[in-house]
């Protein structure tokens, strides 16, 4: 990945820190401002990553090794001569390249984004999605959308949660029966029309759908107020 | 949206400019640094999304209106009491939520996180699927990561590019013979193999699968080259 003529350190700090989160390893600078990556690696809690960053005063020199090279654009007005792919797709066609080569994702200056002759050095353009694309994004928050999208499972998104254990029907039949227990004792339950109203309390907790870890939580609860109720321990 | 807890006011500009980029109107602060939130607020530029930002100084106030409430996590090694879903799932689900309700997204601390507390009044939490648990990520690319993935398209990674056109099989035609002519003249060509290698130039022209707006570029060339062996004009 290339920052080419970055200013503002902490954008040069946010594009490693992003970079370690998604699993990313090779930052080249091109150009920066002298002063800023200076600033960006001598920071407290700089990434290794920046620390071996590489610098370049060439942007060919620094896509050398490249067999793609992809620009960012965030798509003004500029009349823009290669072809423009959205990030969701261009991330497809990107991973399918990174392997069998190096491939250069380039990002511009916060200021102009890429110029046009930088941009000449691009196979093709990646766009983000905005939905106002004269409003320009923030270079760490583009950066970080690339890299998560490059380092996106497709099958993911498909993915169960991580499910949390349900009580099973013997657990959920002692809560019922303690739950009777104690509305019996404290007059709720009328005896008349006991049996379909304990239908109904067992309906409930099964409706409850108690989660496995809160079912010694409730029979504590309720073992303690049959117990202040007078009834059996 | 809610940041709560906030301390930088950098990253509450970052989180409201991100919201702009994907569509999102609805910021809400709650209990942060008073500093931070009058800074960002007071920021050249600042966007009218942090001028009418609502501040509240509890959580329970800030979600009242809420069907669902997310909160999110970069998962340390706290034990977390709720089911945890990766981004691109949750993100799935909350769009579902939102057609019917709004839904509150909680950001925590850069620091901390998201408290036992705070965490307590969400139904579920969302983690973005970083490499490295133990490495949080950037409060600000958080935020952004989280509103391209609910602003996301599930088609548009099937989407194909927008494609330059391609020269036609005239132009193509037209360049061959010119370059035929031009090879010719300048005694390239052997007069004894002439045929095979006028077949060879005419399939590498139409391998170069030249853009339509190329061929004219190319013709100029071709026309000036052969002008200057003093062929035909």
């Amino acid at each position: 990945m290339a920052l080419v003529s970055t200013r503002n350190p902490l954008n040069i700090g946010a594009s490693a820190r992003a970079m370690a989160n998604f699993g990313f390893a090779r930052l080249r600078v091109v150009n920066p401002y002298d002063v800023a990556f200076r600033e960006a690696r001598s920071a407290v809690g700089a990434a290794p990553l920046l620390q071996s960053a590489e610098e370049f005063s060439s942007l060919a020199d620094a896509v050398a090794d490249c067999k793609l090279v992809v620009g960012t654009t965030s798509v003004g007005h500029r009349e823009l001569q290669h072809p423009i792919r959205r990030l969701e797709y261009g991330a497809r066609l990107i991973r399918r390249s990174l392997a069998q080569a190096p491939v250069g994702l380039l990002f511009g200056s916060e200021k102009f984004g890429l110029s046009n002759e930088e941009l000449s050095h691009c196979h093709w353009l990646m766009r983000i999605p905005t939905v106002d694309p004269d409003l320009s994004m923030n270079l760490g928050q583009a950066v970080a959308l690339c890299l998560y999208e490059l380092a996106r499972d497709p099958k993911a998104v498909e993915a169960r949660p991580e499910r949390i254990r349900r009580a099973g029907a013997a657990e959920n039949e002692q809560i019922t029966a303690m739950l009777i227990d104690a509305l019996r004792q404290s007059g709720y339950i009328n005896p008349v029309t006991a049996a379909s109203t304990e239908e109904k309390i067992r309906r409930l907790v099964r409706r409850l759908d108690l989660a496995a870890r809160d079912a010694p939580v409730l029979l504590g609860m309720l073992r303690q107020v049959l117990w202040k109720m007078g009834g059996r321990e």
